[in-house]
């Protein structure tokens, strides 16, 4: 079974929302059958690389909260992320592009570091001091950390073209399949879980997933040349 | 979409319906969409690893066939092969478990590296001369090529159960979903291919896969925090 997980390293209920997924996934009988992918999905994509701000400004600025509500929900955000065993940091957060952290997240799928890698990097942006943003050495070290090598992490960082196209169709896919905020779960492509919902929820839908496995269709014209325990058949049609 | 394939390093179907699968999938024009992931499933899974045998004599102690017919089946795969492009030693190929070539696969997966691995193997035990079996240094040097860490791949190769529980796994899933036989192709979970089918079966079952992908069904019990482009929500339930 493979659940996709559509989200954005600045997606607060996203890293909340992985913690949920996890809890489900954990005490799920048939875990070690369950693969994970992580797939791109950008809030802001057409942010440059150069605009970050404070979360807090971008809260008032962007999206016309007063200064208490963006605090308030802040710290909403702490209580439910600490109820996950998660840290976060409720004032003085950076915002900007995830771009670059999404390409080497597609580098990491193919080294088998994705979920190390997006740890890491939630980790890094909720809950350290250090801004993620706007500072490439500290996107090398996170992603040393997460067993990529220095050399090739910076050549992509270095080239833009580097894994885009990449992010850019898991971002067609989000929208193809209906998804316009995250994070968005899809299990067995039959089934998906929009936002950080109670572990319970997740839970539901691993069992729904796994007991509606449905039976193969085969789709050929005649037998073909096969081999079994018994050897390999040149079928006569 | 995601092609998984069952197949056995010394099926010589699986090498030639390899092929063909491949021919059709690099015509489709949904191709980049396509996930291709190469799953374990051992002729023999109970074969020691010092049995190794001439191909010709497994053929005719084990399946009963006439000296004359063993070669005839060889030459026609050799035949078949051709017509791919595959080159195909019809005579003094060796036979033996395939149980640490699966394993590695498997290392070849977690590193992004697993068809070009399966790749080198196919080409190693059907078209060279020196042998895949009884020889871990020969197959360190085909991990190795496909871009695995020669450490690594030793320590693998020296460790038994080193993703032992990968290839059993992938065994039992196999007989879940029905397949007693290699190749066998599936698509999305929903459709399948039986054997080395023509490249134009392929093409349909790529299609069929493609054009039926079904909507996701959402399961929740009510909305969920989540980001989108205009913030973050929590919704009032």
């Amino acid at each position: 079974m493979r659940v996709e997980i559509w989200s954005d390293i600045a997606c607060p209920w996203c890293y909340v929302g992985k913690a949920r997924f996890e809890k489900a996934l954990e005490a799920f009988p048939h875990r070690e059958a369950v693969e994970v992918v992580h797939r791109s999905f950008e809030l802001d994509p057409g942010r440059a690389k150069g605009d970050i701000q404070p979360v807090l400004r971008m809260l008032t600025k962007k999206y016309g909260m007063s200064e208490a509500q963006a605090q308030a929900g802040e710290d909403n955000l702490g209580t439910q992320a600490a109820a996950e065993g998660l840290e976060y940091r409720t004032r003085d957060r950076d915002h900007g592009s995830t771009f670059d952290m999404h390409r080497l997240l597609h580098l990491a799928k193919e080294r088998g570091r994705q979920d190390e890698l997006i740890q890491l990097l939630y980790r890094a942006n909720f809950a350290e001091e250090r801004s993620v943003f706007g500072d490439d050495e500290r996107l090398v070290e996170l992603a040393v950390a997460a067993g990529l090598d220095a050399g090739r992490v910076r050549e992509v960082l270095a080239d833009p073209d580097a894994y885009a196209d990449e992010v850019r169709a898991d971002e067609r896919e989000a929208a193809e399949l209906g998804a316009n905020g995250v994070p968005f779960f899809v299990l067995d492509r039959a089934y998906g879980v929009s936002g950080a919902q109670p572990a319970e929820v997740f839970t539901r839908a691993l069992e729904q997933a796994w007991g509606n496995r449905s039976p193969i269709e085969l789709i050929q014209q005649d037998d073909a040349e096969a081999c079994g325990p018994d050897g390999c058949a040149v079928p006569r049609n």
